[in-house]
């Protein structure tokens, strides 16, 4: 069952910003300024205890000198103010019957024990009104299916499947940052600070049914109740995958996570075990996170092991070949079914698996190989492959492979690697728009395919 | 003793291109376009049967019927004609007394035995007058201290301390292009093709003594002659670094290299010694080479083990500790001495090492902190990671990195990572465009470094 608290904070019909401010440099102008230009279409309430007029755009808000004189119903309470002001709008928001509270503000425990006991307090308030809080500490929350942008980061975070969930806030805005630039699509992204009240395992409990996430991206540096966050993970891994990014993994990496949160210092391997058994998939890099990220919240799970993989590069098709294989994934070999390729490559390509369609390969042999493989029902998984040439702008082949997948009905996982200049890196971008996972070298293509399979390995054996 | 006729390959006084083209489109044009729209100040001589003029921007070339019509000496001739007409013109360009031929054509060795006969052919016609031929089936070569890019690649190749050398072409023009969407500057670019003549071993030997070369990145699909290749090797990674890649490590990539380029299978252990004995520096992919590249081609060597990590952010500071550990890299942990670092930081900073100079760190404290770092003498290398937050524009960083490391006359190697969104992409290409490395991930800022740090101990060692 979906806790409705915390649905209010993906999906709130109308929120209140307290600490709103018509000064562009403030934490309390930017969220106004995000949740205006993101295209939030809900009730938005600024509130201001001078009751100053907020510009955004050619939208004016009044603000509300309280949120108690807010004549409507308030879902989410965004709160910005100082820290020492913060006990006493929680009490409002909880005698307005709000539901949850996204608190920017920082100044609690994470400076030490005596802020600890305020956030405690805080949480306390909360709780004896009905109400959750989601920090403090943080930089917000965003939720793409409902337009929604309560963060001072970013404006323009690319809608998708993928649910970041980030424990620190300075990474989280620069890792929404590089979702942008990298066109990796989000459902919602969640900063989690000091985790006062809702942590990891009660987002992956409302990911686990939400419709508009596929997979599960967070950056951890500690659990509190460690326990529970591996039983809900484990739950949750057989329905989303979960990718994890776990800083801490050297001995003196370690020390310097332990008195940069305060968690134990060389509890790392304990950490992995229990990852590896609720499934989860640790990324050891930023980019290795959003590699998978991008198969497992993107591409339906294979029906079987065989990989085929089409070039027009020897080389490439080399490298691919020895990921695949380091990665456990295995090429489809029987011959007089790869035969098919031979159709369309000039004499000398090779239908081997990699199947070479050669340097000479332009739209129709990649179109008419492309379309095979998604066709053919043995091939069970897809890595195109392609060196950019003067023969087919790499752009071009990106517009295929939108095509032929869409058209085929996405049933089957296929990747792309092109290497190349701004062209390539032109039609990267273009296939990840389409949410076609799509990168600029063979191996990481590769890499982030054995990813699925091996998410899709590890449900299979659970069940 | 440096070969004047591979010097002639790279320091040509005049250049023909037999097989010019009037034609956009054509081969014989775009090499005309690129030596005249790269900026070559030497003379060029379009050659063409019919003697067409050829229009490159406001220029027009008269093209001559035969090279030996040309009323001057002529270096180099690069050869665009169809294979069979190039056994007469190797024949014309040894009587006009040319040094040395990139033969662009294809359709000799790579079509089989007969082809191969033919290339042999040339080679003895070619040493008959004295002449060196790379190729054939190649497309180009590039040296950019010169102003001359003699390729159909792309156009605007950005200059540097790198030569690369690639023995597949649509791979090596492939990756010219990533060389300028990356910004990795380069000094040398080289097609080897078919390696009839001049080899990866002749080349070495070249940039060996080559003032505007630091480093060299080899695309390898195979070695002729072994043992010379690793004799020479040696020799240069004693002066200049040398990063191969090389796929087929796996049993399946073995087999589809080995149908790929008629090289033997299995023999990937082989290399994998042979190169570690040479100090060969061996990327597992194309991403992995560049990086590598990057610090090799541009840093000076470390005066001694004490790496010292300046960041913003603790989780980004714990994943460059965790990189630094499993690559062996030592971080200096005087705490005595690394307290210079508290005058740059906020009270709840923390000075050890990794140095977390916080979030809240501005253009100030990073300028503080870099300088102390960089005059310190007992910090021998240096990462400054940042994680894009509202304080500091990453741009503006990347400013103060450039000025500082230049002020300090760039003696000790000093990396970058920055973790972000547009204008962090944009920060580290402007680092890069300086020559100091800087990467989108703090692990790849470690490893790169550390790349440079294996290099410097294996010289060392084998003194």
């Amino acid at each position: 069952m979906v806790d409705p608290n915390i649905e209010a904070l993906f999906k709130p019909k109308s929120i209140a910003v307290i600490g709103a401010s018509e000064k562009p440099g403030k934490i309390g102008y930017a969220i106004m300024k995000n949740l205006v230009e993101y295209g939030y279409e809900g009730k938005i309430y600024p509130v201001n205890i001078k009751g100053v007029e907020i510009k955004i755009g050619n939208r004016v808000f009044k603000s509300y000198k309280s949120i108690l004189d807010v004549p409507d119903e308030v879902d989410m309470a965004v709160i910005v103010v100082p820290a020492k002001f913060v006990p006493q709008v929680v009490e409002e928001c909880g005698k307005k019957g709000v539901k949850v509270l996204p608190i920017i503000s920082s100044g609690f425990g994470e400076l030490g024990p005596e802020g600890k006991k305020i956030e405690q307090q805080l949480v306390e308030t909360a709780h004896k009104y009905g109400m959750r809080i989601l920090g403090p500490n943080i930089f917000g929350v965003v939720y793409t299916p409902e337009k929604l942008n309560a963060t001072f980061g970013p404006t323009d975070v690319m809608p998708g499947k993928l649910a970041l969930i980030s424990q620190s806030g300075a990474l989280g805005i620069a890792l929404m940052g590089w979702t942008i630039l990298e066109k990796v699509g989000l459902s919602a992204v969640v900063s989690i600070g000091n985790k006062s009240d809702i942590d990891d395992a009660d987002l992956l409990e409302y990911f686990e049914t939400d419709e508009n996430t596929k997979a599960i991206l967070i950056y951890m540096e500690g659990v509190k109740d460690g326990r529970r966050f591996m039983e809900v993970a484990k739950k949750v891994s057989k329905v989303k995958p979960i990718v994890i990014i776990k800083a801490g993994r050297s001995e003196r990496g370690a020390k310097a996570a332990a008195s940069h949160t305060g968690s134990l210092a060389g509890s790392d391997k304990i950490y992995d075990a229990a990852f590896k058994q609720a499934g989860i998939i640790r990324a050891l890099t930023i980019g290795e996170a959003f590699d998978y990220a991008r198969t497992l919240s993107n591409l339906p799970e294979p029906a079987g092991e065989n990989l085929v993989i089409l070039t027009n590069g020897g080389g490439i098709g080399v490298m691919a070949t020895d990921a695949a294989e380091e990665a456990g994934l295995h090429l489809y070999d029987d011959l007089d079914e790869l035969k098919v390729f031979s159709n369309y490559m000039p004499p000398f390509g090779s239908y081997k698996n990699p199947v070479d369609l050669t340097g000479m390969a332009g739209a129709e042999s990649y179109e008419g190989a492309i379309k095979a493989a998604l066709e053919h029902p043995e091939m069970h998984s897809i890595a195109v492959l392609y060196c950019q040439t003067a023969v087919l702008d790499p752009r071009d082949l990106a517009d295929i492979v939108i095509r032929e997948y869409n058209a085929s009905g996405r049933k089957k996982p296929l990747v792309v690697a092109i290497v190349g200049g701004i062209e390539a890196k032109e039609a990267i971008d273009r296939l990840n728009e389409e949410g076609i996972p799509a990168y600029p070298e063979p191996e990481r293509a590769i890499k982030a395919l054995a990813a699925l399979y091996r998410w899709s390995r590890w449900k299979a054996r659970g069940r």
